[in-house]
């Protein structure tokens, strides 16, 4: 079952899933938006989520998606009507470091090219919002300022879908006072907008348009917040968003369908897909797949205490997808240097390396069990594997508390290459084990929140804020803004917020330089050490590969 | 025929106009995107052109939008199968003054909000092929600068499809050397890209890519021009950019075909629909019906020498539209300010400000007949006209060399209300008497080509060039990079670079402040007087009055 197979039309996707023609809009022939309406009906009883997460992983990624898709293609091949859910790349990393972020191999999402570009145009469209609602702000503050907005304390940003490091910090408003009140401006990427965060955890229009309203821009001269409400822009920033609030309908390599919805970033947002594309998927699947985005502290944490919380799902299970190369990384013995090439040493045997990078994926198997989800690891198998490495990671994993270990081939081979993993899956989904909790409570004090975080998940000793993040912190409580859950910026190569900090990093403090509060989409955003909102690119960047032939081929986008 | 035709679905439409099922991209149940190599076939015999002009208009605009589209279906109510071709319309006035540009009235396209807001994608595609180079560039200065980008000099600049006046000036590359070289930046509106020139005037993926290469972002410190194709940016860009190549198919109030394709803006662009919607249209229709935007010394001169050089086309007829309310405007005798209804007198009959602003239609008659086409001037009329001020414009115009004047009634009657109009355009492009000539060689030096479109187009004395627009032509002629066609920025208000001079000023010095080589689109922009290339928010934007109900409808879009 791994090789070419006919792609399917969206019309026959949508047939198969007995989609009614009426809730199903096509994009193209081999993709469609479906209506989100059907996300907010009743959950059917009886169906199975399964999160898919990982250790923390090298730069070169350690196959999360892939294993998303072809766990969804095995399941299929089992039996089961299974639907995965994963998030829209983003044209950032796509022209950038890490290059697509549609699967690969033999299991990819389809039409490749349209979902690591424009999909459907919901990126555009959270950018288009965003920068409304920028140039709302802007024109006020030029045009007699009527809700005394203070120029330096707008925290607002502007966003471009791409790595743009100059736009990282910018003045505008320069040229004279036609044009505006000089201040220093920033821009993040599209993924890490608040307007990103609000289309993945909305789950109506009336939610999508009251949650728009609630953003807050910054604080005024007599320091109230002000919000988008107030400035007039939320109507139209929901008529902008109005047909990203539905979800893309595509297929695996398989024929599997996938829904793509959202694509908040998991190191600097949520990182997980929307809401809506999970509850969707439920009500049109026995197995919903999901994919978090990073390790276990990054988007799979945020999926238990963020989105879980707003789609009221309760996961049966978890994959951890585990590579001996990465594994061997958290031994710290090996140089990676992102945009590089992986060295050839972390292809080879090496028990010793192994056994030390290890305790990354005891850490990961914790913080699952941490919230009460049984564990399968998915050892996501590479050429240079030995029998030996895998025999020791299974022992490790076993140890540590994992349910189940199962070796994937589903890149080489398909769903053919699943099987073992998604038997795994089953046994676990359908054991009736899972007792899923929360790592926290929403009205927990925020330094408690991020604490268990940092004690609980990350490994650390305690947090430390920052006087501006302490500040922010007495304005938050001090407005009774604070009951909301949290949602971590930190590196993804570490536990820690250090990415020089390998393996299973403890007794560290976990420092808190900034606070960010996305009163729309509902969340708390810590910042921690030197993670950035807007990536940058390097020295060989991916879009240099790029081409587009006269016959309309795209060359070297993967 | 005026009432509520049911839209016909994509497919109807496409099948219609004997499309071929493979040519034919599905989005949304009605619109399409067709196969830009339609637009590659030798031309139809036999098919006429129609190019749709008008005098300076009002802010308020003199529905030449919407007397495209009542044309085009007039037409087929006189057993012609008539295709329109427009520009999609831009974020940027839709939720600034102006309101959207999908027509109004009995004559609107649709789906009217899909086309007024992201329609296919094609304005983000043009941003974010935009913004890669940007990104780009500013890298490749801060790494190692390998090509000697000199940063003083940067003339490319990013774009946003938004009125966003604080980003007329920015300083970008600030917060440190990990993000950029500092430098004075800026951003366009999307419409005003360099990107969106190229998209409308390329006529194969080959020439996009060919064109996209040839794109120069500045100079080197040792005087070199630097290219997107040295960036190693324009693949990438090209595949950006490769949906965007076909033009979308939607359809007027009464189910006539309309093909909407790239939306550059008439003063500060070129002011007209891709060169592949107009020769698409041309092979499948008996009458293309294209719009050109503001009036003949805008779009419609810049149709005649930029586009036609490119489609090959010949316009057989040019329809001019004009109002007695605009007429009497260029009276001089009202005041009237963008974002303020227009003032109620200019409702009211008044002749003698009609006479003497009737100066103005008889110079967009002269510059039509200097390209040696036809006119029908179209009285687009208005509930407070009288039959006094009719008799006047259709004397005055026909003295001044109108072939024919004709009233139209399409906003309130849809093609029963244009077919007076159409019947006029018939025997015009039927009559063979279109002689149609540019109106300078584009091998004649740049002074020259200015002058000729100064004095022979806009009625002024000469042009001067400012110290920096000479040095720039010195610069492109010692590279032998000036034999382009000119595609002016100025004021749509006025036949001359000054919004205050209305009717038809003459003896005027024609201020050209800078000149900017688009090398990709393959056109020199003239800027004059203070035309700026990014719009502003004023205190009454349009956005404020746009929302979004609980079940999905838009509110306030118009």
């Amino acid at each position: 079952m791994t090789s070419s197979h006919p792609m399917r039309t969206a019309a026959e996707l949508a047939s198969a899933l007995d989609l009614p023609a009426a809730v199903v809009r096509p994009y193209g022939h081999h993709m469609a938006k479906i209506d989100h309406r059907l996300a907010a009906e009743d959950l059917r009883p009886g169906g199975r989520t399964v999160l898919v997460t990982a250790i923390n992983p090298t730069p070169a990624g350690e196959g999360k998606t892939v294993n998303t898709i072809g766990l969804s293609m095995a399941l299929t091949a089992r039996g089961k009507r299974a639907v995965a859910t994963l998030r829209q790349p983003s044209m950032g990393p796509v022209f950038g470091v890490k290059g697509g972020g549609a699967g690969g191999g033999a299991c990819q999402m389809r039409p490749m090219t349209d979902v690591n570009l424009h999909l459907t145009g919901d990126f555009h469209a959270v950018a288009a919002a965003n920068n409304l609602l920028a140039a709302a702000l802007d024109t006020s503050l030029l045009l007699d300022n009527p809700l005394k907005i203070d120029p330096e304390r707008v925290t607002w940003r502007r966003v471009v879908d791409m790595n743009d490091r100059a736009l990282r910090e910018v003045r505008v408003g320069l040229g004279g006072t036609k044009n505006g009140v000089p201040r220093d401006g920033a821009f993040d990427i599209t993924a890490a907008s608040e307007i990103m965060a609000i289309l993945a955890l909305a789950t109506s229009i009336s939610d999508l348009r009251a949650r728009l309203g609630r953003i807050q821009i910054g604080e005024s001269l007599v320091d109230e917040p002000v919000t988008a409400e107030e400035l007039g822009a939320a109507g139209a920033m929901a008529v902008v968003l109005r047909d990203a609030l539905d979800p893309t309908l595509v297929q695996t390599s398989e024929g599997t369908p996938v829904l793509v919805h959202a694509g908040p970033f998991a190191n600097i947002a949520q990182g997980n897909c929307s809401a809506i594309a999970d509850r969707m998927a439920a009500n049109l699947g026995d197995y919903v797949v999901t994919e978090a985005g990073f390790g276990s502290d990054m988007g799979a944490e945020k999926y238990f205490n963020i989105k879980c919380r707003v789609t009221g799902m309760r996961p049966d299970c978890a994959v951890l997808v585990v590579t001996a190369r990465a594994l061997k990384f958290h031994s710290g013995r090996f140089k990676v240097k992102p945009g590089r090439p992986l060295p050839t040493e972390l292809a080879e045997e090496n028990l010793d390396a192994l056994a030390e990078g290890c305790s990354n994926l005891e850490a990961h198997l914790a913080n699952l069990a941490a919230h009460g989800v049984p564990v399968v690891v998915a050892i996501n198998t590479f050429p240079g594997d030995t029998d030996a490495e895998h025999a020791l990671i299974r022992e490790r994993a076993l140890a540590a508390g994992a349910r189940a270990v199962a070796k994937s081939e589903v890149f080489t081979k398909g769903s053919d290459g699943g099987l073992e993993v998604a038997d795994a899956v089953i046994a676990a989904a359908e054991s009736g084990e899972a007792r899923f909790r929360h790592a926290y409570e929403v009205t927990d004090r925020v330094p408690t929140k991020v604490e268990a975080l940092v004690r609980g998940i990350y490994g650390g000793e305690r947090a430390a804020f920052s006087p501006q993040a302490s500040e922010q912190l007495a304005r938050l409580e001090s407005r009774g803004q604070a009951d909301l859950p949290i949602c971590v910026a930190k590196t993804q190569y570490s536990l820690s917020h250090d990415p020089a900090l390998l393996g299973r990093p403890t007794g560290f403090e976990f420092p808190v330089r900034e606070l960010r509060h996305y009163a729309g989409a509902g969340i708390l955003v810590p910042l921690a050490g030197e993670v950035m909102t807007m990536p940058g690119l390097g020295r060989r960047p991916a879009f240099k590969g790029i081409d587009l032939a006269p016959d309309g081929t795209i060359i070297g986008l993967t």
